[in-house]
Parts: C-alpha cells; sequence; structure tokens
C-alpha cells in the first residue's frame, strides 16, 4: 500500500518510482514490458476483471517481479495510464484528518497539486480521453468506484456512502474540468482559497450532510 | 431570441430548425455555408470576437439571410458545434420561475434531457473535443461565459454573481462528465429525483447561498 511519501510525489513522474538504484537498461525493460502488458489486460479485462497474476503472465514475468515494481493493482493502472494525480492516494489524505474537515481537505490537496505549472496537463488528457473512448471510461470508472468510492464508503460507514461519495465525485469532477480543462473564468482566476471554501463544504455536504456555511 | 418551445426542441436535430417549409436545396446550401462559415469564423476569432456580420461575410451572403436563418450568435454557434443541449435555454427556463428554485429546476430540466436515449452522446462528445483542442475549449468557455454566466449574475444581480455562477458550473458539468461520460456508479443510475435532490440544492447554494437541506 502506498506512503505518505508516495502522495507527496503524486505529480512526480512516475516512471521513476520503484526503480530500483542500481537500475540497468534490463530493468528498465522489464518494467516498461510490464506497463505495456498491464495497459493491455485492462483495456481488454478492464480494472476489476485484471489481476497482478494477469499482467505477469502477459507479460511472461514472475508475479514477484511485478510486486518488486508495483506495490499495488492501483499503483500499476496509473502509470498504465500515466495518471499524474492519484485520487486513491488524495482520498486517503482527506480520510486522516477530522471527518467534518474531508472535503475541504479534499479539496485543498486538489488544488494546491494542480495549480502547479504543467500539472493538470495530463489529467486533463486522461478525462479527453475516457470521454472519447469507452474502454478508457470503463477503466477509469472501474477504478474510482474501486479506489475511491469504496474507500469512502467504509471509512464513513453509512448506509449510502457509495452513493454519497459519487455525487461528490461529480463536484470534484466538475472543478477539474471546469478549472482547468475549459479554463470558465473567474473560476479559473480564482485564489487557491477560494476554490477551497466555495467548493469544499459542497463535498463535505455530498459526504456527510454536514451543513453549508 | 428563441421560445419556450425553441427549448423543448433543444435536443430535436438542429439542422432541421428555422428551415422554411419550402426549402430547397439552394436554401440547404446557403444555410450549409452559413454554418460552415460560423465554425471558421468561431475557430479563428473565438466566440466573443466572432459577429454575425462577419460570417456573412465569409459565407458571401446577406446579413439579413444569416438572421433569416438563425435568431443569435449563440444559435449559429451551437450549430456550428452541433450541440444538442442548450444551456443558455436551460438558464432562461430555470431563471423563469422562482428565485430559490433556480437549482432544482436547473438540474430537473438538465437530467430530463440527458437522461432521454442518445441525448448525452452529443454533449459527451462536445466536451471531450474541448478538453483535446484549444481553440473549442475557448469557443466553449466564451460561449458559457457570455450566455451563461454573465446572463445569470445579470438576472440575480448581486455583486460576485459571475463567481458564483462560475462555480455552478463547476457541478452542473460534474454532473455531466460523471453521470453520461464516465457514468460512475451509483450516480449514473440514480433516478432523476435523486439527482435534482442531492445537486440541485448544491447549484442553489453555488448561486446565491441558500442554505442546503
Amino acid at each position: 500500500m502506498g506512503t505518505e511519501q508516495d502522495a507527496d510525489a503524486a505529480i512526480a513522474p512516475a516512471r521513476r518510482r520503484g526503480r530500483p538504484a542500481k537500475s540497468a537498461s534490463i530493468a528498465d525493460d522489464t518494467r516498461s514490458s510490464i506497463v505495456a502488458a498491464a495497459a493491455t489486460e485492462f483495456a481488454r479485462d478492464g480494472y476489476d476483471s485484471t489481476s497482478m497474476r494477469g499482467i505477469a503472465r502477459a507479460a511472461a514475468v514472475d508475479p514477484a517481479l511485478v510486486r518488486h515494481y508495483f506495490t499495488s493493482k492501483a499503483d500499476l493502472f496509473a502509470e498504465a495510464i500515466a495518471a499524474p494525480m492519484r485520487p486513491d492516494r488524495m482520498v486517503k489524505r482527506a480520510l486522516a484528518g477530522p471527518r467534518d474537515q474531508v472535503g475541504v481537505n479534499l479539496v485543498r490537496y486538489l488544488v494546491e497539486t494542480l495549480d502547479q505549472p504543467g500539472a493538470s496537463d495530463r489529467v486533463i488528457r486522461m478525462l479527453h480521453t475516457a470521454l472519447g473512448q469507452e474502454f478508457a471510461a470503463r477503466m477509469l470508472r472501474q477504478f474510482i468506484i474501486r479506489e475511491v468510492l469504496k474507500r469512502i464508503a467504509k471509512e464513513l460507514g453509512e448506509k449510502d456512502s457509495e452513493l454519497r461519495a459519487s455525487f461528490a465525485a461529480t463536484q470534484v469532477v466538475g472543478l477539474v474540468v471546469a478549472r482547468y480543462g475549459i479554463r470558465i473564468e473567474p473560476l479559473a482566476s480564482a485564489s487557491p482559497d477560494e476554490v477551497v471554501n466555495r467548493i469544499g463544504p459542497v463535498v463535505q455536504w455530498h459526504l456527510m450532510g454536514n451543513p453549508l456555511p
């Protein structure tokens, strides 16, 4: 499972993570062939039905080697789609604080990450692909449900938590698309604080029903 | 300016609207050449800097002829990008009711429109294009700001109405992307009432600060 350092490194180039210090071109090749096999397997079978073991088989390497490079299926998936932002880690971090601050913490982390120069480009590219190709949409959907929504639901423990989490996702996805993709003004130029103050409480309300300010 | 019937016809094939009853292939050709010229002008100059007169010039037709086929620049733009949904008309309809129902009315109209079979496909395709090509993003951005946000702001009359409207747009855009594009569950299968109850009040809060239920 990921560490806090992983979360901080979420926007660092993904291909450097997990590479052994004494990497040689053979190790690079092995790693690349695992990622390539993963991309093929995910695309064909979707996120849920793809296993680390199946990817190892497709890449013709030992499963232990896959686990040497990637700590989880989510890790490998993120690399396969070259995602710079890790919603699963974002959620983990937000859930680490007080329950009534989940929305604000999540939005602050998101905005601080994506406001950095160039950071939002790949996220927008990923959303662009997901809106254009069904297999990409399916992968992203399954990843979000499995690694984000179910995790939140489990943590919050309420009956309709998954439904709540999926509605919270609409506000988060919409913020990303409108601020960083279409860049609607004055939202796109609004300060991080302004965004956190106006979006954070909504995410919190969606998740837990806390009253808005 | 559009009528209420226009709003109901928002998902009907756009190219049939405004065509004279006795249309001949010459009229079709003229209309098509106006739309083609508009697409070129909008793409080159953006939404704000393109005029009906300039489009007429580019299409080598009389400006009166452009106005014969299209009641406004927004009409022509919507046709140029083949938009099945008209956010400007949606907003107009939502603003026609009581002020504390703007959010709920807007979301209900949106969901009832896009839940119809096939209706969301072109909206998602438009968003896909806008996330992939800067000129498409610019056009969509300018259209939304000019025809949607400024209209809401003018109607609500508050100092920060444009900022509020752009934040409301995040919730609306996110609903469209998550429910109809990525199709995140359980949101994607939720009933229209469920969506209206969970998204409508948020849009209302973004716009006017009304407390959430």
